[in-house]
């Protein structure tokens, strides 16, 4: 980009906040209870309206290593979903698929262990996969549709552009990108670094 | 790509074959001595011509954790070097430079661990930046000189094209990309995947 497009990026707010999602874990309101003896506590809201990151965490046990201490999201959802990257994977001994949130059908399992109890997962284990979350105003702008794929370009320290990336529309989202740590740190992202579709 | 761009491009070999390197330690002969008692003993050879995989293997340790079983690479260099993905510095407390091989000055530190014995570095861990070794032969073909930088499209699971990629031309070369481990899996990389560099 020279000086005259970036100006022009800027005045058109082509650029969108990106944000790096750590490992982390849905459960529903029934596994909540068996893991916590209650429900969810909200401590701190995402930037996605309703989200929120709970009080509650769990340990996360794979056939060959585990994490402790994993961050739980709210509110509680009708599946059980673990997000964590490739390289996670590679230590708790699980290949996750990599797949955009919702869909676990056929993905590995995995145990969370909580304060109170134990939840077998007999699936629910993916790698989250990179999304842009797009309210329909922004939407529109970009002349973008629900579901579409874009190439998307950060500015980071090491800079790339991620290709397929799927554009999530609607009127519940803040327009944002979301990657996953593996990917945060190719590119050397740091909060506060944007991104900006390539069209 | 469309077809016809496809099959000139395996015609004119413009596909490059991707390797992720790993965490690794380059050593000089004197701190071989110190952490194993004699030299490095070449176990398995690398692409890169000369350049080999160790018997010995080192500990690394950090403020805040270590890793067990680490490669050391061969022969012995000038400078130790410990190249680390940006996943792992957080794992070890430390957070390296984005650097090319050679380039350790003002680089954090770190403590190695052999069979014999213990060297403090007290600079020399880096995060390999992602490169490509060209032979002279392919460098002509492309058109490119040494040090240029160029973008590099990889043909992975999660396709991303890498800007600013920094080629390295040696006689003494294979032409290879290096990625590092966060950005093999960022990508969804597995071995046999190819990459293409974008003119």
């Amino acid at each position: 980009m020279d000086m005259e497009e970036i100006v022009q990026a800027v005045a058109q707010r082509l650029f969108i906040e990106v944000e790096a999602s750590g490992r982390h874990v849905h459960v529903t309101e029934e596994q909540a209870k068996r893991l916590f003896g209650h429900s969810l506590t909200p401590m701190r809201e995402l930037s996605q309206p309703g989200q929120y990151v709970a009080r509650e965490r769990v340990t996360v046990v794979g056939p060959k290593g585990g994490f402790q201490n994993v961050a739980v999201l709210g509110p509680a959802r009708k599946a059980a979903q673990v997000e964590i990257s490739l390289t996670d994977g590679k230590t708790l001994g699980i290949d996750p698929p990599v797949r955009l949130s919702g869909a676990v059908t056929g993905s590995p399992g995995v145990t969370l262990v909580g304060s109170a109890g134990k939840v077998e997962l007999s699936e629910g284990v993916i790698c989250a996969q990179r999304h842009i979350h797009m309210t329909p105003a922004d939407a529109a702008r970009y002349g973008i549709r629900d579901g579409e794929r874009v190439r998307l370009k950060v500015y980071t320290g090491r800079p790339v552009i991620f290709e397929e990336v799927p554009v999530r529309i609607s009127a519940d989202f803040q327009t944002r990108v979301h990657l996953d740590f593996d990917e945060a740190n190719a590119c050397g992202f740091r909060k506060g670094d944007l991104g900006r579709i390539l069209q």
